[in-house]
């Protein structure tokens, strides 16, 4: 405890993140409004600045608020170039990459269509290897350097995040990789909480409310399957076995249609996209598929309302027994669900409206949409340098 | 930080706390084996457990293993004397009221008869002050002192603990009283969690199997209506209301019969008691109801057997729902419902076992029964102590 690795390397690590997340927080926040912040002496705040200013992780932005009188304080910011995440994501018909810069701004990304479902595992990781590969190049010529790799995939993650242990939409079943892979419900909601943000959305002509910062929130979202996780407490809930989040086979109505997972009547047969898409009359296979329900439902068209319809109710019933469990502060929809939300949130609003103890819930529309995935995925590895700058600058 | 009230009495409460749980933990356990136990020295420990038997927590009971050799360590053990908690239960035709030490044994109970629907709080608080005067003297007797004393209500209770926001079958809302109230699901869980013990009961007639030590657990007992609370990493869940854990209104079949709460199909409809006892053909006012179903159930009566299949296959489905989401380590089927699992079990079993992601859940059945309610109100006091043994030694 006395040799030099014991509490003082703690405390300075825990300093140290304390100033680059009020840094972080801040907008062009000055080093006594740091102090101020996260209650340690200006002359220590400073000393840890430097530090941050040195590692490349921080910069001075040059005088903040130059029409006040007396010596102006340096306004500090993350810095845009240095450590930067690399998120990549494999969809059932597309992959992606992006960088993210220590701000969380997008900096460089990829999209390319691609037919991954029945592939084998090691030719879409090749493929998607060869667009990090390009968003990491476009990066550095930005002088952004990556700090780390997540992949988003559509499955269930074992523990170390090297394996998937099921993907069924991709059909995947255990496969490793030296990647490190995380299930992409569990990073739409990550991305929530890091990058926050998002709207009421009563109606598709509302005006978007703000709303608090979340904490405890059930996040949803959709591709294919219906994917949800559960943030409590600002940390993701991955529950005893990091199944938790299963929302997608809670039973909405217990006699109904066989489910894949052999059970029936399970949400993803109501609310899943293949479901609302046969409801619509939409080929599952269809590129823009997606595209084509909010179009026919912005048209009126009558199959596409009444599948979305059901989509929403079947969506509030299963969301209703959620609530009634955990009783969060809000339910964000995310995802490319997200882009449905005007036809969605009625029913799960009026489903939840009288189904919750206590009179309803908040729902709300993520900003992020069908990027928060990928967001969530390349700003991991940002969020782990933000948690203990003192590692990175170990490195 | 250097004035005294530092950083010195937090170090000083947490190893007290950490040598009266090892001391709680271990049988008869030495003062070497605590010292190995919190990670502290001997000496360090010896002087801790001195002031732990002067504030009268801990007793020594003489030579540990008389027949080994050298000096033998003292046996330590809480004391079964000094400090006790007192617990009181506001059930719909009884109140309860019963001490326990700080070993958690019962060591006082009383338990009347009462109509308490539709009575006035005020009355049924008060006769329930007289039960609690009796247990109070006859601990009092025993050496025994009240430290603290919480009332299990079946209903919402306020964060600050002296309202019951509202217990649809008392009849009450917003009742506020000096009293500490705790909602009586939350109390069963807490005693599962605290005074542990439950079995696997895969048949009336199999052998009960031990299972591990829970942290994360759903609970679910009853008593009219369904009760559930959450157990998250060793700690009860409330939610951002303290409204969580509503199971009883998780939809089940979401165009069923209408409930008290205005919804349709939630699952108090299917294995709340009153919904039990009606479709069983037993008058939900008779004394002594719960052992007719009981009974009736053992005597193989068609109708109570197709009532309790109902209702666990209702349980399972709601369960399953709650497992899905959470992924917690096991399901423990508690309180007065406990008491029907050879006949709910079967359907809960099968229901979790088609409709849960991973292939089903463990289910386990709580060896405290109906008692865990009462002894988990008792206990509370009994932990704070445990949890803090500084604050009750400056007393």
């Amino acid at each position: 405890m006395a040799n030099g690795t014991g509490p003082q390397p703690a405390l300075r690590r825990r300093n140290l993140s304390a100033v680059v997340h009020a840094v972080a927080a801040g907008d062009n926040i000055s080093r006594a409004a740091v102090a101020a912040e996260v209650g340690l002496t200006r002359a220590t705040v400073s000393t840890l600045v430097d530090e941050l200013i040195a590692a490349g992780l921080v910069t001075e932005l040059g005088a903040q608020r130059p029409g006040t009188v007396g010596r102006p304080g340096t306004a500090l910011a993350l810095s845009t170039r240095g450590p930067a995440g690399v998120g990549a994501e494999v969809g059932v018909d597309h992959l992606a990459a992006c960088v993210v810069d220590l701000r969380g701004t997008e900096r460089a990304r990829v999209t390319v269509e691609a037919r991954n479902r029945g592939r084998a595992a090691a030719q879409t990781l090749g493929e998607l290897a060869g667009l990090v590969q390009q968003v990491t190049e476009e990066a550095a010529a930005l002088g952004l350097h990556p700090a780390g790799l997540t992949v988003a995939v559509p499955g269930l993650v074992g523990r170390g995040r090297h394996t998937v242990l099921r993907a069924p939409n991709l059909g995947w079943t255990d496969e490793t990789t030296d990647l490190t892979v995380e299930n992409e419900a569990n990073l739409g909601a990550l991305a929530e909480l890091w990058l926050g943000g998002h709207h009421s959305h009563p109606a598709p002509t509302a005006t978007p409310t703000p709303t608090p910062h979340l904490t405890d929130f059930i996040h949803v979202s959709a591709e294919i399957g219906i994917g949800a996780a559960l943030v409590i407490n600002g940390s993701l809930f991955r529950g005893s076995r990091g199944f938790a989040g299963e929302l997608g086979h809670v039973p909405v109505y217990p006699d109904g249609p066989r489910c894949s997972c052999g059970a029936r009547g399970c949400l993803e047969q109501y609310a899943g996209e293949e479901a609302v898409l046969r409801a619509a009359g939409i080929a599952p296979e269809l590129p823009g598929r997606l595209k084509a329900l909010r179009t026919g439902a912005a048209d009126g068209e009558a199959p596409v309302l009444a599948a979305l319809e059901t989509a929403g109710r079947a969506l509030g019933i299963a969301l209703s027994g959620a609530v009634n469990l955990l009783d969060p502060q809000a339910v964000v929809l995310g995802g490319p669900l997200s882009e449905l939300a005007p036809w969605l949130l009625p029913g799960v609003r009026r489903e939840l409206g009288q189904r919750v103890t206590g009179g309803g819930a908040l729902v709300v529309e993520s900003r992020l949409g069908r990027d928060g995935v990928l967001l969530g995925a390349a700003y991991s590895a940002v969020r782990a340098i933000l948690d203990d700058p003192s590692e990175w600058i170990a490195r």
